[in-house]
């Protein structure tokens, strides 16, 4: 039970960090990190540490301190403390909205008024780490030419993530309302059993949704695959064991659907879940 | 590598917080709770929400914003946000005053200025918790009157501390100018693999010292066991994994020698330890 002095979370930045390490420490989540699995390059503590080091740009982005372009390069700039490589790119480009916009109404309206100054700044957020892409196109974000692209044809970061929509569901959120990360919340919010909600709702996800990341790594195949394995998990089918251990030793790793889980997370917070209970 | 815009840690309480959560992320850590184990009350998620929560109080420390007694009562008033118990109360005694005094020597003139303010702050601090005590004598943190008897003696919270140093060796380290925190920072600056150098720490501080914590709750008989045990894992005569089993068949949780970890990695990380290297 809450004691005297207990005000966590009372913030949106608050939220945000709790919800970055309750979806990373929510074990078993299949082919991703959790307290039972790391990979050789990204372990549990650099997620856990991202987390930490974000403080100050997620409270940059509540406080709307900039346009959202700067405040996701900040926060993906200050969360390269740690040697682990890519731990909350995905997730920053849900988070930064919604803390700023300070409800999902309020995120809505914020990506619509983003200008091409945001869409230049995402694009050095890009560089200052090695997030995996698909775009080949001449948005290609690792092409330094690209920026002259987005300034000639006018491009708000809305729109380079309406261009990234069709095949990344975590540029699609900016463009459906968050349509995913409100669903997930809603089920997190709805789940009788806190504790372990995350990962049911994780697996949930997987096995209705398509993992995009998957998609960019590995093709539709795998990607379908994955969706099919979790559905007969949930249907008692498989083991959870036993996905898990096929997700690794395929290489798939979830990990846009892993971002969603973190808005989800942080939209269910903002509505009083009681993640403890 | 850190690329631009990494900046973490740079403060005191950034480098508390990221004591608390490397300590309890480290794995195996025989008998506590770690990446492969929580207790039916207390699980991981708890120690790491714990630092998270507490950063305003560490905050609060590092700028002096009051005196120590106050400045704990604070951190652990605002750690009691989640259900999980304790969590960091016996961290605190250590990261309060080493954040205040800024370094180890500024921290033993910390302490040395307590008042009896102070220590009746302290004894607020225990009635927000239910720490395990072993004292029964007129200064019982759990009697109500054990304030008065303060006032009436003078005694500020170095004299508390004092009181306490035989049957506690966190209470201690404010007597013996952190001693053990330093001792095992050194040990963690001079380990070749910092990545893992946290667990062999660890393991060799339960060799080598006795866990008050232990002892307060089982005897001095068990406490020695742990020791010796944890010794002939060094020496290569016992797995880590049936100590650790051992430990969590007899209840054994070496829980101030975790408390002093974190101390030292708070240490280690003031003299720039390279904690991802």
């Amino acid at each position: 039970m809450p004691l005297p002095g207990c005000t966590f979370p009372s913030s949106g930045a608050d939220r945000a960090q709790l919800a970055m390490v309750l979806e990373v420490l929510a074990s078993p989540k299949p082919g991703n990190v959790d307290r039972c699995h790391d990979y050789a390059e990204t372990r549990l503590e650099h997620f856990v540490v991202s987390a930490l080091a974000a403080r100050p740009a997620l409270e940059a982005a509540e406080a709307r301190a900039a346009g959202l372009g700067s405040l996701i390069e900040r926060a993906v700039g200050a969360t390269a403390c740690h040697a682990g490589g890519n731990t909350h790119f995905g997730a920053f480009l849900l988070l930064v909205p919604l803390l700023y916009g300070g409800t999902p109404e309020g995120a809505i309206q914020a990506v619509r008024a983003t200008t091409v100054e945001d869409a230049v700044a995402f694009y050095r957020a890009f560089a200052l780490t090695r997030v995996r892409v698909a775009d080949t196109d001449e948005l290609d974000v690792n092409d330094p030419g690209a920026v002259d692209v987005l300034r000639a044809r006018g491009m708000t970061l809305l729109d380079v993530m309406a261009h990234s929509a069709p095949r990344d569901m975590v540029a699609r959120e900016w463009t459906n309302g968050f349509a995913l990360c409100r669903r997930a919340g809603d089920a997190l919010l709805a789940d009788a059993e806190p504790r372990t909600a995350i990962r049911r709702v994780f697996l949930s996800l997987l096995s209705t949704e398509t993992d995009t990341f998957i998609v960019k790594k590995h093709g539709t195949a795998l990607a379908d695959e994955t969706r099919a394995r979790a559905a007969a998990v949930i249907r008692g089918e498989e083991t959870l064991a036993s996905f898990d251990a096929w997700c690794i030793a395929q290489g798939v790793n979830p990990g846009s659907l892993a971002d969603i889980t973190i808005g989800a997370i942080h939209l269910a917070l903002g509505r009083g879940w009681a993640w403890d209970s």
